[in-house]
C-alpha cells in the first residue's frame, strides 16, 4: 500500500525559450511541479493536474510544512486520481508566481525582476511550457489532462494544440472562451490593482507591494466563486460579533468579514503582477475550432456556478458533439458555485474514477 | 393637452430636523424634488417616484439643460405615469448629492462639509425625509409609491411605516431585504472607494475627488446592472478598433471601454461618499415583517435580474400573502437584466397603466 505520509518535492524544470503568441520569446523559462505516485514503465499512466487562478503545483498530499495540497481529497491511493495506478504531475502555470518564470521573476538581461516587461502570455502559452515539462519526463502519452476553471481552459487548450499527446481531458467549471461577463469581471479586478498607488506601473519588487488593490481583486473574485444560495447558506445577513448595527463604515455583516480575510490572506502568497497576467491570459482565450480533437472528453459543469455557467460548457458540448468528439457531460447540482469544483469531492470522484477506468481500457 | 416642453424645476423643501435610525439628529434637512402634472383638488392624484442608487429628482421631461429625466419615458401625458391625471413627485434622496443633503452638505456646525461625521442613515431615515416633503404638500394620501431598485425598497419602506398614507406601491426589481451577494457587491464598491488615496478618510471636499476608486465602484456596480446575457448580446468578445490582440495591460475588449466610460462619466455627476452612504443603507435594509402594510402591492421581477432576482421578488409576493396582502406579481421577461427597469418600457407601462387605473377605482 502507498504510503500517504509521503511529502511531495517541489522540482524545478528548467529549458532555454519559449515562443510565445505575442512573438515574443521568453528565456530561460523554469516550470516548478510536484508529482504524486509512480510512472510505469510504459510510461502511459501519467496525469497532467493543471491549477486554477490562485493555484500551485502543490495538488496534493501534505508540504513539508503540513499544508494541504489545492486538491488534496482528490489525490491519493483510491481517490479520484488514484496514486497506486497514476502518476500524477502538478505544474505552477507560466506567469504565475509559486516557482514558475513569471513576472516576478529576474529577467537575466537586466538581473532586476521582468515586473510589465514580462510578456503578455496566453493559455496556449502556459500550455506550450507544460509541453515542454511532459517532454522532459520521457512522456509521449498523457492518460489525461484534467483541471477546473482556469486549469479547464488549459485541459482544453492542450486537446486542441497536443491531439495526439492527450487520450483523454476532464473539464471542470469551463468553456471554450471566456465570456464579456468573465472579462468584465477580470477587468475590474486588474483595475483595482493597477490603481493602487503602491502598484507603481508593476515595478513594486523590493518595496511595498499593492496589498490592498490585491486584496480587492481576490474579494471581487470570491464574490464570483461562491453562488448567491450558498452565500446566503454561509452567511446570509448575520451580523459580524455584534447586537446591531454599528452605523459606520466598518464591517457590520459576516459575509463582509469572510471577504476581507480571504482578500487579506490571498495578498501574503500571490503576486499583483501574477493576478493582471493570469487574468488577461483568461480574457484572451477563445477556442472556437475543435475540430482536430482526439482526446475522450468529460465535461463537467455545476448548477450554481455563475462564473462559468452550465449554459457555457453545454455549448462546449454541443460543439463537440456537432464535431463528432468522444464527449460524455455531466451537470452536478451543487449549491457551491465556482468553487464546487474544488469541494464536491463525492460526486467529482465517482465521475472521474469511473472516467478515468475507461480511458484505461480503450487503447 | 398638456405641453410636453415644459422645463421642471428643482425645487427645495427645508426642516428643522430629522430623528435618524442610528439615534442622532441631522438638522437642517433639505429636500431637493421636481413634480411633473397637477396636484388635483382633492389632493389625491399624488405619485411619490423613488429613485435607485445613482438617481437624481429630475426622473421627468428635459432639463433647463436638455437632460432627459432618468424615467423619461415613463411619466408624461399617456405615459405610464400620465401626467394629464396624475401628480408625480420624485425627490432627492437623503444622503445623496443632487440637492438634497448628504455628506458633502455643509455642517452648520462646523461651517465645513459634513464628510464622514455624516451620520450613517437608513432606507427608514431617507423615507422618514420623505415624508416631511409630502406633508409640506399638503398631502395626506398617496395614490401610489413607485420605485425601483433601491427605490423599490424605499416603497416598501413607506408601505411598512406609513400603512395608513400610501393607497399603492409598484415595486420593481427589489426584495424586502438586501442579500448577501448584495452586501458583498456593495462592500467591494465601498472599498474601491476608500482604497482611493484621495479618499481620505472622506476629507477630501475642496480638494482631488477620489475620482478612480468611485469610477472602479461604479465599475463592478454596472456588472450587476447587465445580465450575462445582455453583456453577450452588446459586446460578447469584440474587441475595441484593433484587428487582434494588443498584449497589454490596456483595453482590449468592448467591454472594457463600455465599464471605463460608464466609470469616467459617473464620477461627473456622484459624490464618492454619497455612494458609500446610500449603499450602507441598502447593507442594513431588511423588513421581515410586512403585517402592517394597507396598500395595494404591485410586486415587478426581470427574469434576467441577478442582482434583486425574480426568486426573491418571489419570496416577498409569499410574505405578503401569507399576510393577506392585495398583491399583484409579475416577472418580466427581459434579457436586461436588473436595468431592465429602466429600459422595458412597454410592458411596464402596460402594467403600471392598468394598476393605477385601478387603484383609482378603488377608493
Amino acid at each position: 500500500m502507498y504510503v500517504l505520509d509521503t511529502v511531495p518535492e517541489t522540482k524545478y524544470y528548467s529549458f532555454e525559450a519559449l515562443e510565445l503568441d505575442c512573438g515574443r520569446t521568453l528565456s530561460p523559462v523554469t516550470i516548478a511541479y510536484e508529482t504524486y505516485g509512480r510512472l510505469n514503465a510504459a510510461r502511459d499512466n501519467a496525469i497532467l493536474l493543471l491549477h486554477a487562478l490562485s493555484g500551485s503545483a502543490h495538488a496534493g498530499f501534505l508540504s513539508a510544512e503540513g499544508e494541504r495540497g489545492w486538491w488534496y481529497d482528490f489525490i491519493g491511493p483510491a481517490r479520484a486520481l488514484d496514486t497506486d495506478r497514476y502518476f500524477v504531475i502538478c505544474s505552477n502555470v507560466l506567469g504565475g508566481c509559486s516557482g514558475s518564470t513569471g513576472p516576478g521573476s529576474v529577467d537575466p538581461s537586466t538581473g532586476r525582476p521582468y515586473a510589465l516587461s514580462f510578456p503578455v502570455i496566453t493559455v496556449g502559452d502556459m500550455v506550450r511550457a507544460q509541453k515542454h515539462l511532459v517532454d522532459s519526463l520521457g512522456i509521449r502519452t498523457i492518460k489525461a489532462v484534467v483541471g477546473g476553471s482556469i486549469g479547464g481552459l488549459q485541459a482544453l487548450q492542450w486537446t486542441v494544440d497536443y491531439p495526439h499527446a492527450v487520450r483523454s481531458a476532464v473539464i471542470l467549471a469551463a468553456a471554450n472562451r471566456l465570456s464579456a461577463q468573465g472579462i468584465a469581471f477580470n477587468e475590474v479586478g486588474r483595475q483595482a490593482i493597477m490603481a493602487d498607488p503602491f502598484w507603481q506601473e508593476g515595478d513594486y519588487y523590493g518595496g511595498n507591494a499593492p496589498r490592498a488593490g490585491l486584496a480587492l481583486a481576490r474579494m471581487i473574485g470570491h464574490i464570483t466563486y461562491l453562488s448567491e444560495e450558498s452565500m446566503h447558506e454561509k452567511f446570509g445577513r448575520a451580523l459580524k460579533g455584534v447586537a446591531g448595527y454599528r452605523y459606520e463604515f466598518s464591517e457590520d455583516f459576516e459575509v463582509e468579514s469572510y471577504l476581507h480575510h480571504k482578500g487579506n490572506k490571498f495578498v501574503e502568497r500571490f503576486d499583483a503582477n501574477s493576478y493582471l497576467y493570469i487574468t488577461k491570459a483568461m480574457d484572451y482565450f477563445d477556442l472556437p475550432d475543435l475540430s482536430n480533437i482526439k482526446s475522450k472528453m468529460l465535461i463537467i459543469s455545476f448548477s450554481s456556478d455563475w462564473l462559468f455557467p452550465p449554459a457555457q460548457s453545454k455549448a462546449l458540448v454541443r460543439t463537440l458533439r456537432r464535431n463528432r468528439k468522444d464527449v460524455t457531460y455531466c451537470d452536478v447540482l451543487s449549491s457551491r458555485g465556482h468553487d464546487a469544483f474544488l469541494l464536491e469531492v463525492a460526486p467529482l470522484t465517482e465521475l472521474l474514477s469511473g472516467f478515468l477506468d475507461n480511458v484505461s481500457g480503450q487503447r
